[in-house]
């Protein structure tokens, strides 16, 4: 199978970027099988996406070296990832087994092209789930007293299996700004639709409000709880008929949908962060 | 054309209710061809809509006193409209004519069911469009100062025409407290997806917060701004190339016809409102 | 916990149908705790879904001869269900997972208040699934030659397990006429949006026409192959970018869910067939 | 303001074909400001849409034959369009009055960026809202005997005005292979979700088979009726509440967005026609 690199470029807007880009694969002969672009007016930036295949002879070392050259002339940030080498990618856990279940399937799959190394709780109730798909399950538990060494627990979990990215898949724990500093990338699901209701019980702020539509929202985790920025949302019709069980129940349906696509664009590098939005690709 | 009665009933839960609503109108014979239930947990209430067909020699006047006894005994709250009778109903814009026109366009449609006596905009763009469609339009200016003698004209106009709901189609005024307590029902229309983006430019807000879904909010006036019970809601997808401009133009179109379902469920006389919520039966 | 009696009642319509059944309850001292209803036009007929607490003195023998009196007085046709009588349920699979443990999992978390006494494929891969929720596999492979041997198999557990409703979870197999009518209800899920894309790979047939939208639909088994009487529709947006596999992965979101909706309104006892058409109160 | 020209281009997958359309711009100093592509893997085929900014220097026409040049070396079909050169659009009516008021409102607050030279049906009963706009109005009568010198009536005026898109805005009659081979492009609302209910009568086709949603399509028009290249599609939910009447009320909202994104789509040159299918960019 042909292997590809996915390169995503970040730089201040100007003439040629794409010519130069494009042109910079062209001269190796290597095809590009997608691409997808964005400008924003202000301040006038660029964002792009390329996929391109390799050939048998590519150095990759070789390509990426280039790429950075050609991306230091343009002041553009980028990234590459090769379709051969897959992400690493654990989920922290709490109770609810749903979206954990889910993210597990749509690997298994094919749906996430990822490894999961580990999935960590800070119960056990997920343990059994984790063993029936084989997966090494922590059990790390915390209270107030103990949170700085659970962190230091996590945050060494990450460094040992060179994590790409953590999924809170329902994880009833905020991260501190410390431990965020010291993890990859952290995909988070909320379960409300930001920035309506956000905190804690958000259902129960919804039933009271007297909502006709709920929702979930996937984003990264940043020091700023709650604050991070969207990478996907969705919602739900609700009645008045529906009590804050209920709509948590129709809650939890989106969530796992809206997290799994994030997961999804994430590993595919769709996403570039700009300030607290989100460029999807 | 047979009369049909809608009766709309809240009432604090307890048994045999339904028995006794639908027993009023058997024992006279007449047949209930639509109803709709919901009860509350906590407080326990009840809320019952009923629509029953007149027979041609149904006295009203006797009906509605013997369903307002029976209703005294249940101590419940009680209103009722006669299909015949159309509800009168008045139209305030500003400059934005969609809403406007899709309003008129139901009514001439047949959709909405009422009339529409007068349509009044603070600015007179509009007069035009109501010319077109033979509808009466006041202009009433208003600016700081005067803003208590054009509340006035609003109410006077309210009690001449004597109106049944006022529709607030993009007018872009606060109403005051005061105005409200003399005025019949308000529903309007905020473009935001209620409560994530409360108060003015709802759309810069939710592009540079990055959200992948905008909305629109129907809802019933009250003195506290964008507070009141919330009728419908409804959303479409954005996506990151959509600037603030944009994500107007999508919001327009799901404004119109978030608000086109309230007036619709409020003149079918569907809406109980229980404190911040409604009742959509 | 108090118990529940949800009866479902279908009859040709009639003054005083509402009153009837409401005061048969109230004679009783029996409160209703929900209760929906639907008139058709053409022919008139009438469907109540009424949900009841009983008392603990309640006698159900008697509460069912009596409510069958009524009934048949009214020419109407009924059932009841008993919130401590569990439906007991079996699955129906072949290779995909996603909609398998969609179910178990919903059921686990008291979304779907079932048992489910068994799990059976005509492929053999999901025993481990099924073992890793100590749910019983039964491996029923067949070949055209085996056919009737091995839809005689499912009958007769079936029959064992004195099922009330079977699912088909993407069971890649065409119940024959004379099976169906040996089950009790069959709900299936069509990976296609019906009636637009018929038979055999829908997602192949709809990236061909270039469709904007796919979906699924969960239906009740008839003999005439995805004709049964709908119960849940939905969709998801897709664009001209994916192809059929890519459709097909979004179209297992919609299925999972819709299914899963169908499944829990049955179980409600929400579902009234009329004809081709349900009846979802 | 800046004036832009909006490329399309179609062509046989090849390697270099991003980097040799952007550099044709860049060599001549020309800002490209948005861009979309897509490759079709079957046959392998190459889609792109490029924006560029003129400079007040540039030269239209030298810029389209060097353009053109660089099409046919790489067999690539190719359109421009300048956004100061608005296409002229007609629409073609018969009674409904919603999907026209609809079209001409974008068009004035500057959403859909053309000009409407006249409206035309085959019914009088929109004159008078042709005029309320100031837009000349034929009356084209029709019967089947008159068709061809109807049909004539419609393509003298299409080549008078130099159009460039015709939208058939709920017009009850079908356009014949003859005429439509006479015509600029064709977009028609199909008043169903397409290819489910083909033919007359959608919504009574769609209760009488009890969906639980409908849906709108719009396409191009072509020679075999419901049948050309789907351009946007939507779908509203419904309810067995609902009767053929109403499903139809519901479906026209559906109808006039979905008209309305597809037309919105056309004249921002963002559809290539691939065999039956649309690629929207």
């Amino acid at each position: 199978m042909t292997i590809r690199a996915t390169f995503l470029v970040a730089a201040p807007d100007q003439p040629g970027l794409v010519a130069r880009l494009a042109g910079f694969f062209y001269e190796r002969g290597l095809n590009i099988v997608d691409a997808g672009q964005h400008s924003d007016r202000e301040p006038k930036s660029f964002f792009m996406r390329l996929v391109i295949e390799l050939a048998p002879t590519t150095d990759r070392d070789e390509l990426q070296r280039g790429f950075a050259a050609v991306c230091t002339a343009l002041s553009a940030n980028w990234s590459a990832g090769f379709s051969d080498l897959l992400p690493r990618v654990a989920i922290l856990v709490t109770r609810e087994a749903a979206c954990l279940y889910d993210l597990v399937l749509r690997q298994r799959s094919g749906e996430l092209r990822c490894e999961i190394p580990f999935i960590a709780g800070n119960q056990p109730d997920l343990a059994a789930a984790a063993e029936s798909f084989g997966i090494p399950f922590h059990h790390l538990p915390v209270i107030r007293e103990t949170r700085p060494a659970q962190e230091a627990q996590i945050a060494a979990l990450a460094k040992e299996h060179r994590l790409d990215l953590i999924v809170l898949a329902r994880y009833m724990q905020v991260l501190s700004a410390d431990l965020l500093a010291r993890l990859p990338q952290v995909i988070n699901i909320h379960h409300g639709f930001l920035p309506a209701f956000q905190g804690a019980r958000p259902y129960l702020q919804a039933f009271e409000r007297g909502v006709k539509m709920i929702g979930a929202t996937a984003h990264y985790a940043t020091a700023e709880l709650d604050q991070g920025p969207i990478i996907e949302q969705d919602v739900a019709r609700v009645t008045h008929q529906m009590d804050a069980e209920e709509l948590s129940r129709v809650g939890r349906d989106v969530e796992r949908v809206v997290l799994a696509r994030a997961v999804r664009a994430h590993l595919e590098r769709r996403i570039l962060v700009e300030g607290r939005r989100t460029i999807v690709l």
